[in-house]
């Protein structure tokens, strides 16, 4: 039986789990790894705090420095989180040829590429597998199972706060304030919710599944991000009544223009139109799923917890487990050879996007509206005219996320019959005359994000204009069962 | 760059889309790993049939046996399926010392613990991701990624042909028999459609995903199974007017009374009643999906293509890179040490079950029915009378399975103003009186198998059932996504 020391680099929500996840499963992992695994050394802020853990308390101590440097110690784990000291306590424990298993996924987004070139020189693990989507198993199916995969298209749930507060929003008709104040009650939000609301959190471990996924450095800097705080009831109703779930996703993907030694990607984190039929639409509440295309494998999906003290530290002990085999068996996970990729403009982005628009509800509008679109080579997929707004759309919201691909299939007839179709002459009839002003509802076929933007520039100083609405890109329509 | 040469044992669909997908695949995983791939031999039953392949004739040939003892052969690939000649290939490959990746379920199934004892024998790699739910990384994740989970429960749909057939009645209203028609002339079902149809290929899946998930040794014979042909359109119908949809599902589990050296097991195949908001309920078409619950991880699940030459090539092409890596590094996969399982019997299983019953529709009925019920400790959830099956239940197919929650729910409440109490005092109000006959439909709360079978039995002899309809086990019911 070999016996391996683990230094634990803090000992929060993840940190404490994982004590008494590794005091549980002791016993299997001997049996199965004939490798009996202990935490001999922990180093925490303050020495003072009771955790409640079956440990003997003499391994607590508050100089991290030191449980790396220890001779005592034969594998690392770190979960400070941050950059600093990480970054430093990680560079270290490599430097000194003790495998790393780490969650941190800031330290990874930002300097991913100079600890995995560490790692490589020193032929030593660097494991990560609880930075992006907790518990969800993604890096290794990456990393290994689809290491010969032509993986194109990578979308993900990856933030659990903002698809709480979302599916709050579509399935109880929660206002977006109401659903980040519940999820702050719940502890799924920090007070300042910024990191998760805006899209920081989800573009960092956007940029880690970039980087494995395309061998390739990304960094967070290279993440175009838009968040979710600028979404509306309205926009989720609408999207619903279209046959849509509104998600905030994470998109990574090869754009083709690249070659093998520097691919092109485009990576980025906005909220999304995704069809109901689509599986990432029926992922409810604060879980994860991560959604891979790729040539020969088709479509694949991981779901499961993207966050939480136990299911993270389940993903930890996966990975220290491993470590702990190839430690003893001289094997060793790798992240292979990173390329530089060249990141793809948003404004290069092609999308179909769907658009909301408060006009004035009068003859002619619609052509003048539509003349902007065709200038800007924008072109059209569906027009949608609801009547005044405070009318026709505050209906009550009996929907959920898994809204059934057949009640959208049946009102999107009904919508065929009653929508009356684009009339360019603008003649009266199209416009609702009982109101001053008209809500309209474009879906565009895919189109380049810069003629978008021209387009909404223009429609915001067109006159009869008097209010853009959220603008959505629609993603997932390609996507077909069989 | 190191080279290793590859020996393919079969050439059919798998194997023919391994030789094209590798070929396109060489710069990108020689860039990633420094190895090149190359296919030297194939051996194919026949070397006159023209496979359209992009590789030099010549190595194709005849003799499988020849191949697998080549001194130019390093590692070997073996998609021929069946137990013979299969196991002595695969065997020999072990034994000379080269790594074997295959997708063979059915081998696996049966001899799988002879084939991994030997394989950890000779210290070599004996890989099968593609075995079980095709292109889907499961095998791996399990092995690795959740070594150390208390994993307690794993349900799949991992029969893309049953899955096909139960979403086409679902669906569209299609019958039984019209849907295998389909699935046929789609080349999803076989002219004979037994393995699939009665559960013998999910079966041999669950043993192989049972063997690996708890490690210890299951083969096919140990699971229990009950096919799909049985399923009518009106309990399929049934169970989506109760917020369910009805799933081919193999469900592998940790039943607790076992010790860590005899584990207690259970493993079997049946259609089942999903609940409309689990994960599983959504997987459509051919897909597959494999779900698991643990102790620490909570709720995970994979979903993808279970079947198809280029997702599974896909697979072995993971398996192919992550051996050649092995073979280069010294490095190897692990199965583990298996223990013996002891097979908990499908008597001993307890379940939530869905039971239609025809019976006289006149007064006092009901009362001696759920004295039968009372009798054999089956309790009772739910009830409904749906009067004469003819006009009730025969209602259009709108419904989808991604059924929304919200309907279900909606409905579910309808239902519970509509239905009228259980009358156990048999009076005339509980019977629909417009009819001879009245449709009962029981969910009971969860029971023994054993219990459940002496229930039926007594009630297929009871004078005012005039029949007995598809019994139907309930699962999922503590899904819960927050």
């Amino acid at each position: 039986m070999n016996r391996l020391r683990i230094g634990l680099l803090g000992c929060g929500h993840v940190g404490a789990a994982l004590v008494s996840l590794l005091d549980e499963q002791r016993a299997e992992v001997a049996a199965r790894t004939g490798i009996e695994l202990e935490i001999t050394r922990i180093a925490v802020r303050s020495t003072a705090k009771d955790r409640g853990l079956r440990i003997d308390p003499s391994v607590f101590g508050t100089d991290a420095a030191a449980v790396v440097s220890d001779d005592d110690v034969d594998l690392v784990v770190e979960v400070i989180g941050g950059i600093e000291p990480a970054r430093t306590l990680v560079g270290s424990a490599i430097a000194a040829g003790k495998p790393v298993v780490t969650a941190n996924k800031e330290l990874l987004a930002n300097y991913g590429a100079e600890l995995f070139a560490a790692a490589d020189d020193a032929g030593v693990d660097l494991l990560f597998e609880a930075a992006v989507a907790g518990a969800i198993p993604l890096i290794r199916p990456l990393r290994e199972s689809l290491a010969a995969e032509p993986v194109e298209r990578i979308m993900g749930i990856v933030n659990g706060t903002t698809n709480y507060i979302l599916t709050q929003m579509a399935e109880r008709g929660a206002s977006y304030a109401e659903a980040l104040s519940e999820a702050q009650s719940l502890g799924y939000a920090e007070r300042d919710p910024t990191a998760d609301v805006e899209g920081f959190d989800a573009g960092a471990k956007a940029a880690i599944i970039a980087t494995v996924a395309f061998g390739a450095v990304v960094v967070a800097g290279d993440v175009y991000h838009e968040g979710i705080s600028r979404l509306t009831l309205h926009d989720i109703e609408m999207a619903r009544r279209l046959g849509y779930a509104v998600k905030a996703v994470a998109v990574a993907e090869r754009t083709g223009n690249g070659e093998a030694q520097q691919p092109e990607l485009a990576v980025r984190v906005h909220p999304a139109m995704v069809p109901f039929q689509h599986p990432l639409a029926s992922v409810r509440d604060s879980f994860n799923a991560v959604f891979i295309q790729g040539d020969a494998v088709g479509e694949l999906m991981f779901y499961g917890r993207g966050a939480g003290g136990r299911p993270t530290a389940s993903a930890v002990l996966g990975d220290l487990v491993d470590a702990a085999v190839n430690l003893t068996s001289g094997g060793r996970g790798r992240i292979g050879h990173l390329v530089r990729a060249r990141i793809r403009s948003i404004d290069d982005l092609r999308s179909a996007y769907y658009i909301g628009l408060e006009v004035a509800d009068r003859p002619g509008v619609l052509a003048s509206v539509a003349d902007v679109f065709g200038r800007h080579d924008v072109s059209i997929r569906s027009m949608e005219q609801h009547g005044p707004r405070g009318r026709a759309n505050r209906r009550p919201h009996p929907a959920r996320a898994g809204e059934a691909v057949a009640r959208a299939a049946r009102e999107r007839s009904e919508r065929e019959r009653e929508t009356r179709p684009i009339d360019a002459s603008g003649s009266h009839r199209f416009l609702d005359a009982r109101s001053d002003d008209a809500s309209l509802v474009f879906i565009t076929h895919e189109c380049r994000e810069r003629d978008l933007q021209s387009t909404l520039r223009e429609l915001r100083d067109l006159e009869p204009v008097h209010e853009l609405g959220t603008v959505i890109r629609v993603i997932g329509d390609e996507h077909q069962q069989h």
